[in-house]
């Protein structure tokens, strides 16, 4: 740990995971004296993860929301970016293993996030995806225009109603975004795009198990934002839980009752588990995960007995600060990733730091076009100045890794003229929706 | 055919495939009395093709060149846009076959394009991919982005020679441009990113069978490409003809002289034939195919002995102008379409119309940053007055379609500035990549 003052090698820290948390630590770490830095992740670029719903419905490219990891932290001589997959760790010989390779660390920081979790409905996965990657976002645009692609050659009003009922799971963020887009795709964006179909009749139903959705912000917000969602055409449920996902029928229940909707467009942003780098942790350091596997951090975010092992972003659990653990959106995992490269840098000339304190900033979601909510301290802003605000963090963030200036103008004009190019079908399996839609007009409920 | 004048049932247009054939067929038909027309395609979007290099070698993302096909054709209230593949065509009763459906037309107008031809070497296709589709594309990116990752974990000098060997097979448009690209990646946007490899250490070798590159522009501009080129790095073979590829190594023959590279990077921009159809047509008809398979037509565009089916683009194959077959470009493509829309307009009127003429205004190609060839009429450019005269043209026929002026001026801007946002390995595969990188740091010649 301060070893390396002494004996002048450089201190090596290693990160593992180019999200929020990991790539925040390594651009604070960045051309650091005496400080070498291995940022490690399966994927060569970075994503801006608050956006994807917007690939997703098809209103940017993939591209408009990566960062290749290399670019980002080119001009961090003192920073080395891994392509690769961690097996395992060794914290009493303090290396990873990546196959048949081993990388000594100094300092280990793991940032490998959180997937999705059907809450051990793991067969629900296959019919109703989650977003959380690239492929996700490309393979939920390829149903949800598929879909209306579907319908519009379909000519049994009940399939066409199955293709065109939408059913987002989970009020959180996402579970908005996703709804709010879906609703002006169907009722604005496609509207004179088709000639058999009135995509007006698409029902889109956003189920939420708690009181409110997006529990996050204040509660007059949640109620607005409900609101906006219902204007647009949204039918919002609250304490509603799925029961069923069964041949492509939702089952859920609101108090006792029980309703059923026939969807071919089931969509998942209810909830997240941690990464299976948890797990690993957990068994080297003997430390201890909560529910949702997340690695329960000490109050400077390190493993307990291993001061030298960190944890941020998603798959940290952090509850220091009120009980509560922070939750895992970019905001906690940015300031994480920054704490921690403070720390290590004080550490190495021999001072200490005070504990990790999250600064909530506040919370935004997007609703559709012109409405927001945002909650930042005493600022509780909904409709157009929501939006606005919304937009401008949005642009701020983005640019500070890739001058995607260019790109939030286009996206801020696409949006306004509802136009959307990146509306594609692609994959290897949009080749096979021509087939099917061509072999099977009235096509099975499958 | 002229059968809707007397019972006033309108004119049916059943247009196959939404190229730049099929799709300028359709918007010279815009909503034009007493005609319907009926576009057909496999795919949702209409793809911007000559572009197509620029998302494989990672500066646009896939939506930049693609517009969805009911977007472009939204207001043409007389147009039906199906997703769909044709199976086959009767024209005795005069529809065609779509699984089990059958759509009748009076007039149809097959514009299904081309696909790679390997010359009787099938056998290649995977080891050396094409360039046609926006899979293609996300293919060859993917490739070409992990032979830098992987070069960069590699420790062999020879693999890692191979990984940063890219051989470009066909000295046309397309060849050019993408050996253009990925020199221009190597020597400049990638040159800070690693800290293992020298990037400037890449070889690209482009193969032209003929004497020169570019065949279709005047000699001297094929000259002044080949030395733009070189200028920045690319070796350039004319005359050379590639007799084997195998186990990851490219043979080729220039006059007596046999050579052999070991490349992991082999891309096909050699050669095309007609896709299926033609075969379909040919059988159906009778008419006659010519080498390439494509369909040999009248000087109107139709098939000899019926006078309402017509084949434009990729897939036609017209000698009437010059002896020889007109190139498969989209200029071509395009003027086609509108001819036969016009055709079918002055027929409905009861008129007839002078053959089909080409207006050939010239060829282009991007060589890099700054660096082009323009053949257009008289003048004939090279070097930075050439690439802003590509820059404009692009920019024209791109905006004709979406207003992607916004796409347009982010491209201009990402290359004057060489940054790419969209250097993305995405895919099933690409997951697979860290893997293999992880397990064998020093990984076969596979």
């Amino acid at each position: 740990m301060g070893a390396s003052l002494e004996n002048h090698r450089p201190h090596e820290v290693v990160i593992v995971g180019g999200g929020f948390g990991g790539l925040y630590t390594a651009k604070a770490l960045k051309n650091v004296k005496n400080v070498n830095v291995t940022l490690i992740d399966k994927r060569n670029f970075h994503l801006f993860q608050p956006l994807l719903y917007q690939v997703a419905t098809g209103t940017l490219s993939p591209g408009d929301i990566s960062s290749p990891l290399r670019a980002v932290l080119s001009k961090s001589k003192n920073t080395k970016v891994l392509l690769g997959e961690v097996n395992d760790i060794d914290p009493e010989a303090q290396h990873i293993i990546m196959g048949d390779k081993l990388i000594p660390y100094d300092t280990l920081v793991v940032a490998t996030g959180a997937k999705h979790s059907y809450f051990g409905n793991d067969d629900w996965q296959k019919v109703a995806p989650g977003l959380k990657t690239v492929e996700d976002a490309i393979e939920i645009r390829r149903r949800i225009f598929s879909a209306f692609e579907t319908a519009e050659r379909e000519t049994d009003p009940e399939k066409r109603r199955a293709l065109l009922s939408f059913v987002i799971v989970g009020g959180g963020p996402t579970g908005v975004e996703l709804s709010g887009a879906i609703a002006e795709l169907a009722y604005k964006t496609l509207e004179e795009d088709f000639r058999n179909i009135d995509t007006s009749e698409t029902r889109i139903l956003l189920l939420q198990g708690g009181e409110r959705i997006l529990p996050f912000v204040a509660p007059e917000l949640s109620k607005s934002a409900a609101e906006s969602l219902q204007a647009l055409g949204v039918e919002v449920y609250t304490k509603t839980r799925v029961t069923d996902i069964d041949n492509e029928i939702v089952t859920f229940k609101q108090g006792d009752q029980v309703q059923q909707i026939s969807s071919k467009t089931i969509l998942w942003a209810a909830g997240t588990q941690a990464s299976p780098m948890g797990k690993i942790l957990a068994k080297r350091t003997g430390t201890e995960c909560d529910r949702a596997g997340r690695v329960i951090v000490e109050p400077d975010l390190s493993i307990k007995g291993h001061q030298n092992i960190f944890v941020v972003g998603d798959l940290s659990s952090f509850s220091h600060q009120n009980g509560k653990p922070l939750p895992g959106v970019a905001p906690v995992a940015t300031q994480e990733g920054e704490y921690v490269a403070k720390l290590v840098k004080k550490r190495l000339q021999g001072r200490t730091i005070t504990p990790f304190k999250y600064n909530d900033y506040g919370n935004l979601a997007m609703i559709g076009q012109n409405a927001a909510v945002v909650d930042v301290g005493p600022f509780k802003l909904k409709g157009f100045p929501a939006w606005l605000f919304w937009l401008f963090i949005h642009i701020y963030f983005l640019i500070e890794f890739d001058s995607k200036v260019l790109v939030m103008i286009q996206w801020a004009w696409s949006y306004l003229t509802r136009k959307r190019g990146s509306r594609l079908i692609t994959g290897k399996e949009s080749l096979a929706l021509a087939k099917v839609i061509t072999q099977q007009p009235s096509m099975e409920s499958r």
